[in-house]
C-alpha cells in the first residue's frame, strides 16, 4: 500500500462543468477556498468548445487568476492539440488530454474514434513539451461506456501502450459514468501497471452508484498514487441526470487519513470549501462529511 | 473471497427507528415491497421501550403481519432478556441482542456497563433457546463510540469470546456511528475471526462518512458473509443529525453483483422498495441507485 496519495482537486472543472455558469469572481472565491485546503494540484478549467461547456467558457480569464498561487500545480483539460495550444497560451503548464476507450463515447464527446483520438496524443505531447508543459493522458470510459456497455480492458491497455510510446508524462484511468466497482478496478489496474512502469498512475471515480470511495480505496491498494476528487462531491454525469457526482474530497481525505495514508489536504478546510461550492451552485451537494462532520474523537 | 453474501434487510427496524411513526398499514406495505426483493432475512422490529423508540412501539401488532411470509427469517432486536421474552411471545424465532463495546454508549443506550450487558447474554440465550429461537449478538460501537472515542479492539474480542462461551448462534459487529473505514474493518475482523471460528459472522455499516460500502467490501474480503443493509439507505444516526444512514441495499447489491458475489436480492425490486420507503417517510433518501438507476448495459 502507498503511504501517500496525491489528490487532485477537480471541483473547478469536472465539478462545475454541468452547472449553470457562475460569475468569474465567484469562481475565484471557490479557487481561494480550495487553495486553502493545502491541495498541491488543481484541475482549473478546460479549453474546449465554449458552446458545448458554457460553464468553462471563461477559461482564459480564469487562468489569469491562477498566477496568484505559484505553489500549486494547475492543470487544464483539453480534447485536441488546439486546446493544448490555447491552454499553454493562457499560462497552463500541465495538460490533461482525454481519450475515450470506447468508440461511441469518443464520437459523442469529440467526434473522433478512439484510434483517431489516440493518434492525436502525438501532437498534444509535442505542443506541450515544446513549451515545457507536462501531459497526462486520461482514459475515459475505462470500465464502461454509456452507449457501448462494458469496455474491453485490452482497449485501455492499447491506449496506455500508445501513450507511453508517444512520451506522455502521466496516465490516469477514469470511471466516466460512475459504474465500476472494486473488483473491476483491481483487475484493470493489474493489467496496466506493468505497462505504466514508473510513470505516475492516477484514477478518477464518480460516486454515481455509491461505489466511488470503495473503488478509490481498491485503486490505492492496487498501486494508484494519484486520485481526483471534488469538494462537496460536486459534479454530475450527463448520462445519469441528478445523480451523485465526483467522489467528495473531504470523504476521500477522511477515509485515507483513517487508513494511515498521508494526503496534502486539510479536512476541515476541505469541508469549508465544500460549503463555498454548495453556496455558489445553490443546491445540496452529496458529500457525507458536509452533513456529518468529522468523527467525534477524544 | 466468499462467493455468496447473505443480506439482512434492516429498513423496517434500523431504517425506521428515528423516523416519525408511520401507520401499521404503511409499514406492512413496505414489508411487502421488501419481501418482493427476494431477501431471505429481515430485521422486522425491536422489542425495546416504546417511549424511547416510538416508531417501533407497534412491534407486537406488526409481528402478526409476519406470519404471511413463512419463507423469510424475521428477526427482532432486543436490549434485555425481557425484550427477548416479548419478541418470542410475539412469534419471533430470531433474536438480535445488542452489546455496546464502549461503556459510555452502553450506559447511554441501556443504562448498563458493557460488562453487565455482556453478562446478560446468558439470560437472553437461555430465554431464546428454551423456545428454539436463535440468538445473534450484535456488538455496537465496535470501532468508535460517540462519547469514548475509538474502541479498543480487545473490548470487542472479549465480548465475542464471552458470547461464544455463552452459546450464541451468530456474531455481528456494528459501526454504530458510521465512522470506520476499510483498514480498521480488516484489522478488527482479523482479530475476531479466529475466535468466531465456524459461527456465521456479520457486519453492519452506516454510510455516515461515505465509507460504508468500502467498509462492507473490506469486510467481505476479510471473510464476513452476512451484511445488514436498508433499502434507500434509510436510517440515521442520533449522533450525526441529518447524516446519511445505513448502507443502501440496492447500492450494496450493485457492488456485490458486479464483484461476482451472489446475493438473494433482486436489484430492480430493491430500488422499487426504496421508492416505497422514500414515499412513506416523506423525504429524500441517500441511496445512489435510487437516483442513478442500474448501469447501462448492452
Amino acid at each position: 500500500m502507498p503511504t501517500h496519495v496525491d489528490i487532485r482537486e477537480v471541483c473547478l472543472r469536472d465539478g462545475l462543468q454541468l452547472e449553470d455558469p457562475i460569475p468569474l469572481s465567484a469562481k475565484v472565491a471557490l479557487l481561494e477556498a480550495i487553495v486553502a485546503t493545502g491541495v498541491r494540484e488543481i484541475e482549473a478549467t478546460a479549453f474546449v468548445s465554449p458552446s458545448k461547456v458554457p460553464a468553462l467558457a471563461d477559461a482564459p480569464e480564469f487562468a489569469e487568476a491562477l498566477a496568484a498561487f505559484p505553489d500549486v500545480e494547475f492543470s487544464a483539460l483539453v480534447a485536441s492539440p488546439n486546446g493544448a495550444k490555447r491552454a499553454i497560451a493562457s499560462g497552463l503548464r500541465s495538460i490533461e488530454y482525454v481519450v475515450s476507450a470506447s468508440d461511441a463515447h469518443s464520437q459523442a464527446n469529440v467526434g473522433r474514434s478512439t484510434a483517431e483520438a489516440t493518434a492525436a496524443i502525438a501532437d498534444v505531447t509535442r505542443v506541450a513539451h515544446d513549451s515545457d508543459a507536462a501531459v497526462e493522458v486520461i482514459i475515459a470510459t475505462a470500465w464502461d461506456c454509456p452507449f457501448d456497455g462494458p469496455t474491453a480492458p485490452q482497449r485501455v491497455v492499447d491506449i496506455v501502450t500508445a501513450a507511453i510510446e508517444l512520451g506522455v508524462d502521466r496516465i490516469a484511468i477514469a470511471d466516466t459514468i460512475g459504474t465500476t466497482t472494486p473488483r473491476r478496478v483491481t483487475s484493470l489496474i493489474e493489467q496496466i501497471r506493468p505497462i505504466v512502469g514508473a510513470l505516475p498512475l492516477g484514477a478518477h471515480f464518480h460516486n454515481t452508484r455509491g461505489a466511488g470511495l470503495a473503488s478509490a480505496y481498491a485503486a490505492v491498494q492496487a498501486g494508484v498514487t494519484r486520485l481526483d476528487a471534488s469538494v462537496g462531491g460536486l459534479g454530475g454525469c450527463p448520462f445519469a441526470p441528478g445523480a451523485t457526482g465526483n467522489i467528495a474530497t473531504e470523504d476521500l481525505v477522511y477515509l485515507l487519513r483513517d487508513s494511515d495514508i498521508d494526503v496534502d489536504v486539510d479536512l476541515t478546510a476541505a469541508i469549508e470549501a465544500a460549503k463555498v461550492a454548495q453556496q455558489l451552485v445553490g443546491h445540496d451537494l452529496p458529500s457525507a462529511l458536509l452533513r456529518a462532520g468529522d468523527r467525534i474523537r477524544n
